[in-house]
């Protein structure tokens, strides 16, 4: 039989097509968004239910590193857990974490704090993408687990775009957008490279590199569900606002 | 119906009494070792054993972490695997982990670290029963999973004892056990008192309790189960010690 396993350069290169051709960047509603086209109201619904999104991060993050037998990987991948969390090291009462970040945008574009942090409000379609992500975490083996967490590769390009974007068409949330997307930039390469290097090294067979990419593919089609669902949500009242 | 759902304090007298009732504290082994009966062998494979034990803490607690839906609490729980995995921060090469310190004690008791660290010799019960109490916090409610932490509220005093006996009855392996040891008593009162007081705010209906009850009685039943089959390893070696 002959070897079909992937040398790690070209299995890199796979990953980084299947992720790019799917990744959410050249969704409608992001390219919407970083055009400017989106009323206050989409912005809105869309900070809104990506919060629900972020919550299951830490979640997420918590089920990976119980698949390790590692603690030098255990170490690294719970770093992500104090990002999103926040950390209570230097007596912070109120620490920055992710989690604390993303809510101060939802103030910036005008939501209440607790109604967000409630995620009662959340489009049930979006709950069901978020969640199936964290049921995908949970029964994946732990590098299927970090491929899905690959599209960390393509998020800082995204996140730079779109600093850019909102100065420019959202000033009103600009600052409060900067001060997540900033963060996330310098994390997300830090964690991408180490997500990265983990499935080089660790989906040595044919077959565990074919999960990773299907496990990245899934990701990726959770992130574009979810934007078709703020986006069908906010279509109604789009139509309303362009025929007007 | 009448409601029998205990209140607070009887509650907590209940998890006491019952989990004081079933501690390993009072396991023949245990009692051996503190009056100084465990020769260098035994002593030795509790070690290598008790280390598999070890590694089982930063995979059950994160999946408590990932069981959580508030930040505050899972920070205050990821503490738990910085404590055994050790953290990277100020730039330590070494972080001195909970795990780390045992592998030192492993040294300390003559045994080859790599050997320990591999989990190659771990008595096939001993295995059975950590895995054991990682499946039950896998599948128990966030409560019961923190219920059966609460063999921390008995263990200061054990170690205590512990640190008392060592020096006592094995002055070679004292300084090895103590680095882990007195860390343990002072981080066991902080993580009894914090996962006490959650299942006594959490678990508020009769069968909530009762199951958190169960949960530390099967919590106990694993780590006695653990000194059994380490006792019964030893046997031989002790009736050749003894009838000489």
């Amino acid at each position: 039989m002959i070897d079909v396993t992937l040398d790690k350069d070209v299995f890199e290169e796979r990953l980084r097509f299947e992720g790019g051709l799917r990744y959410h960047d050249q969704h409608p509603f992001h390219v919407r968004m970083h055009e400017g086209r989106l009323s206050r109201q989409e912005l809105a619904t869309w900070v809104e239910n990506r919060y629900y999104y972020q919550t299951r991060l830490p979640i997420k993050d918590a089920l990976i590193v119980a698949k390790s037998e590692d603690r030098e990987f255990r170490r690294a991948w719970a770093e992500r857990l104090a990002e999103q969390d926040g950390s209570r090291k230097n007596g912070d009462r109120q620490p920055s974490g992710g989690l604390e970040l993303w809510l101060a945008l939802a103030e910036g574009v005008g939501l209440d704090r607790r109604r967000v942090e409630r995620c009662d409000h959340v489009l049930p379609r979006v709950r069901t993408a978020c969640d199936r992500y964290v049921s995908f975490v949970r029964r994946a083996t732990l590098v299927e687990a970090v491929a899905s967490s690959l599209t960390e590769c393509f998020a800082p390009e995204l996140m730079e775009r779109r600093i850019l974007s909102w100065e420019r068409h959202y000033p009103w949330a600009a600052d409060a957008g900067r001060a997540y997307f900033e963060r996330r930039v310098k994390r997300a390469r830090v964690d991408a490279t180490h997500g990265l290097d983990f499935v080089l090294s660790h989906a040595v067979t044919h077959e565990a590199q074919e999960r990773c990419v299907e496990a990245l593919i899934t990701k990726c089609e959770i992130l574009w569900e979810l934007l078709d669902a703020v986006d069908a949500a906010g279509a109604p009242v789009r139509e309303i606002a362009e025929s007007a």
